[in-house]
This record gives C-alpha cells, structure tokens and sequence, in this order.
C-alpha cells in the first residue's frame, strides 16, 4: 500500500486540568504545522539522545526554521536516566540562556522523554514541552499520561512528575529505523493494552503480529492509534494514579523489578514487561483466575512477538520480592499486584497467598 | 505580656487547586490537633537541618507517637540547597522503604522548606507535604505560595516546582532561638510587603520596628500575619507568576546576582534581597518614580533592622548585569524588574534606561 492513503490521526488526550492533541501518522516529521501551533514562545530546546539524533535532529530543526533553537544529546539507554544526567541538561539549558519562555521538545524513544518531560516540569519550575516520540514503546506508551521521571539506583522512576505535553507527534515513519530488539519491547506494552481492557485488540494482535513486526504501514497506525486511546480513557478517568490507572501497570511490579535488580539497560523495559506480564498471568491462573487456555494465548503472543515470557535466572526469589516491595503500588507494606480475570480484564489485589506468588516466582526465572 | 493571651490565628490560602490553612501563634508545637488532621497516611519523614535538629526535632516527633516517623538531618545553609543533597534527601527516603503515602514535614527555615518541598513533589511523582517554618523568613515566605527549588551553580531557584503543603504551623517562639542575622534577614521580606502593597503595614513597621527585633510575641505574631495575608492575596490572585505574582520578587533579580555571585551561602538570602530592595528603590528614584524622601526612609527602615543596603564591592558592575541577565525573570533577553512608584506601590516594567540600572549599580557598591 502507499502511504499517501493512510490518515493524519489525531487523538484529543482529555484531562481535567489540561488537554492536548496526539497525532499518528507516517512522516509527520516533514509538517511543521502540527507542531508549531504548541511553541507559544520563541525558544525551543530540542533533546536527543545518540541513537536517534543522526537520524531525525536536522528534520526536527528544520521544522523550526522561525525559532531559536538549542539541541541536546543525551547518552542512549536507561541507565542513563539518572539525576546526574538530568542536572546536565539543566547545565544545557542555562548556558545556552534560555528562559522561562523555552519549549523544550523530546525527539526520542521513553528515556529521553521521561527525562525531557521532567526536566520541562522542573526548569525553572516548569516550561511548555513537546513530545516526538521515535520508539514504538514511547509512541504507545508515554507519549499518553504525562508521567516523568528518572530512576534512582534504589528504585525505577522514584524521582518524577504528572506534568502533560502540549502536543505529542508520533511518526511511525520513524519507527523503521528501530532495532528489532526495541521494536518488540514496545509490542510488549501493546499486547498490555489488549489484555488489561480490549479484548478485541487482543485478538486483532493474534492476527495482525505478523504485519506488525512486518512494520506494515497501516498495521503500525493502527496499533498505536488503538493503544493511545486506550491509555487515553484510562487516564483521563484518573490522572493521578487514584485508582484504574493502575492497571496499565500490569506486569510492571515483576517488571521493575527486573530492571532495577539486573541494572538498568541490561533488560529492556519491554523485555522486563513482558517477562512481567507472563508472570502476572501466571499467578492470575494459580489464584483460578485465569483459565490455562488463556495463559497460553499470552505466552504464544509474547514469543510470536520475540519477547521473553521468563525472568533472569540470576535473580533469586527472594532478591525479587526484596524489590518488588519498593514499588510504588506498594501500600501499607503491601505489594498490590496487576493480575488477569481474563483477557481484556485487569485487576488490582493484594489479596494472594504469599505462597503463590513465590510459586510464580520460581516457575517463571529462565 | 503573657503568651496565654496570643491568640491563634488562621489564615486561609486560597488556590485554584487547593488551599490550605496556615496556622500562626506562639507555642504551636505543642499543639499536634494542628498537624495530625493533614496527614493523610500513617507514615511521616521529618527532613530538618544540623542548626534546627537539636532544638525542635524531638518536640515534633513526639506530636506524632501514632506514625511511623523517619528523620532526615541536611546540613545547615543555602550552598546545600542543591540537586546532590536533594539526592541524599531521596535515597534517605528509599532505604527507609517510605511508600507513596509518606507526608514530608519541613522542620527548618526557607532551604529546608524548599528542599523537602520540591523532594515532596517529586518522590514517586508527588507526595504531601506539611511545613513547620523556624525562620522568620521562612514563616512570611516560603509559607505561602507553593514555591519549590534547588540551586544550580548557574542560577539560584532554577530547579524547582510549584507545589501547595497540607498545612502549615509557623510558631513563633521558635523564632526565639534564632540569631540575629538571621532574624534580620526575614524582617527584609516583611518590610518588602510594605514597599509593593501595603503602605499602612510599612507605617507600622517603623513604629514597631524596635519590639519585632525585641522579638515582642505579639509583634511578631502580628507582622508575620500581616505579611502571609499580604502574600496569600497576592498568591490567589495569580499562582503561577504570570502577574502581579512578581511584585513578590521586589528587590529578588539583584538579589539573587549577589547570592550567586558571591557563592551560596557567604550572604545570607535577606540580605541579599535588602541590598536588592535598596537598588530597586534607587533606580526607581533615577526613573523619578520615587521621591527621595521615600527613599530614605525605606534605606532607614532597612538599617533599622541591621540589614545591609550596598552590595558586596567584589561584584563588578558587569558580573551583576551578567548575572542578572539569567533571572527567570528576564523575557526575550530584557531584565525586568520589580520597582516601586511610592511606597506601597509596587511595579513591574523592563522599560528603562540601561544607563540608569548602571549608575544605580555603581552607586550601592560597598
């Protein structure tokens, strides 16, 4: 197919406080009249990271021949995602002189806009911000919510802030330069969308992965239109993280942990998810609630996916839930888990038998 | 007089989002039906510093026998107010495994507020928050009006959030154990509500001016009143500074060249601004808005109080122009600042002559 026929899709993200639009499509990066209407200044500082920077910064820049434009590029991975490199890019902004007026614009994959995002919400004590995400996982996942932050060597994402984009432009045209190793990670958090609350998508995603990893057009448009409105729904009907929100958590608790016990950028945080997810459906099925038939569904859509439905064999049982236990789900001592009373329909408990969830634990290390 | 006569008073800052009440009086330490009502959870970290520790921590630990309750001790003075030390402020948070439910208490002056604040609005993307204010400064500042922030070596208050507390408890007798200089810093701040809105209150202040730095309870309790209700209306009226919010910053834009100039800390933040409020009121005069009588008495009223009304002579001219030319401030590359048109009556204008803001530089170096 061409892509002259597939739709501009702009999705209106609703928020109590403030509202702003998601556009989908293939090769926004070359129309600079979806993006300039949210640079209310005449500023603009666009983050980058290594990877993505020789790819599309000059077509970013380009879009923004009116302005005055500073670019950053930060190193590539999670382990980046540290204060330390976050205080860098502070350093970036108040050499370069920019004001409290400045639109800082993410161009890149869910690092670079968790820490462009929060670097947004605290310079200066808050500019506009603007996200481009370039990876699958960012397309579907950050770039709806407005959730930043940096990791702190105890805990994933334990620094951070609400605080929403004035605009997000996902260009899946970008998506063609991704690794095949990142492109399945951000698949992990699509299948999530299926399962946690869209059971037809799950059932598209039995149909359609082969396009999808195919990176076919109007497959991506369409996975990522469908995930954002998903996480749309979700999080206009709670913000804050109060209460459904919560669900797009799944698998991220055994996820996490993963991540933080086995050092930030050894797993990928899809990887980590999807590893995390399985895990979550297989306690699900332990506490009858989950039938067998659906458990396999899951694990054979991961693997079609090329993701790891088992976690590090070099984190003992008992290190994981030493590191679950610092999640922030976790209430009043408590580890509350995202589980599965069916495809399409999550839950949030912290009633399990303890026993159960080391059973998973120890079923589910490679 | 005796304290059993003080009443307590009750001021309500009124937000947007949310407001808050601020209780005010002499003894209130003793008082946990003040505090208990705005903490949400059953967990408690009291950050304080080296100087304030030894003399109230204890008190404020035993208002709270039903929770569980960490303490963070930071060192004493503005050159800790970093992102390093906000660092520390989190893994202290961390290693004592505080959920998202803990409410952060400020047991301290203006640095000790502004770091828990903005650690409060960040850990784990946002948790309350409760100030107990033991400077003076800190009681008619930092009090109201949600202001977050770390230093960074290029700009003071670069980083930072707006964020409302629960409540906040400014005990006065706690102003008993401060130094003199420090005292006189925070009466800068309470002449500065005189100077940009309340001429009735500057009136009073230099009728009053030798109980307050008696330390007079019932001076004390009225001025520190006096200057909240002054910065709440002004708060309410624009929360995030887009208005009238800057006449609080009278005296700030050269104040903070000198504070960043001379090194964190070496002045202390009122007198810095006292120095900067005698600028501003000078320039104001070289506009021929301010007649020199007014002047004067805003120089002796400053004096009255022990502060300074020069600037340190190691700062050139051009090193606080430069300086100041970072100011969040500044728009589109002018300096704005805050000025005055009469005592009482504050502007704010980036309307003048360079050469005036020169020969006001020149004139009040030591």
């Amino acid at each position: 197919m061409t892509t002259d026929n597939l739709q501009l899709k702009k999705l209106n993200v609703a928020l109590a406080e403030r509202s702003y639009p998601l556009y989908i499509g293939h090769g926004l990066l070359g129309r600079p009249e979806l993006l300039t209407p949210y640079i209310s200044g005449r500023e603009v500082m666009i983050v980058s990271n290594t990877t993505v920077a020789p790819l599309y910064l000059e077509r970013v820049v380009a879009m923004l021949a009116d302005y005055r434009v500073g670019t950053v590029v930060l190193p590539d991975g999670e382990q980046y995602k540290t204060l330390a490199v976050l205080d860098d890019l502070f350093s970036a902004l108040l050499e370069q002189r920019f004001s409290r007026q400045v639109t800082i614009i993410a161009l890149g994959g869910g690092v670079v806009g968790d820490m462009s995002g929060f670097a947004a919400a605290c310079y200066q004590r808050g500019v506009p911000f603007v996200q481009i995400p370039t990876t699958l996982l960012a397309q579907v996942d950050s770039s709806v919510g407005g959730k930043t932050a940096v990791n702190h060597p105890l805990g994933k994402n334990m620094i951070g802030a609400f605080y929403q984009p004035r605009c997000v432009i996902a260009d899946t045209a970008t998506l063609d330069t991704l690794d095949d190793r990142q492109f399945s990670a951000g698949i992990a958090e699509v299948i999530k969308y299926g399962l946690i609350r869209d059971r037809e998508f799950f059932d598209w995603l039995e149909l359609n992965m082969a396009a999808l990893l195919a990176r076919d057009p109007a497959a991506l448009i369409y996975a990522v239109e469908r995930s954002c409105q998903n996480k749309a729904e979700v999080v206009a009907e709670d913000e804050h993280e109060q209460g459904v929100r919560a669900w797009l958590n799944l698998g991220h608790t055994f996820g996490h942990a993963i991540e933080t016990g086995m050092g930030y950028g050894e797993w990928l945080h899809g990887e980590a998810i999807a590893a995390g997810t399985y895990m979550a459906a297989d306690l699900s099925a332990r506490l009858g609630w989950l039938v067998q038939g659906d458990v396999e569904r899951i694990e054979s859509l991961l693997k079609q996916a090329r993701l790891p439905v088992r976690g590090p064999k070099a984190l003992a049982v008992e290190r994981m839930l030493e590191l679950m236990a610092v999640d922030k789900k976790v209430q009043d001592g408590s580890i509350r888990l995202v589980l599965l009373q069916g495809i399409g329909a999550a839950t949030v408990t912290d009633q399990f038998d303890p026993a159960l969830l080391r059973a998973t634990l120890e079923q589910c290390r490679t």
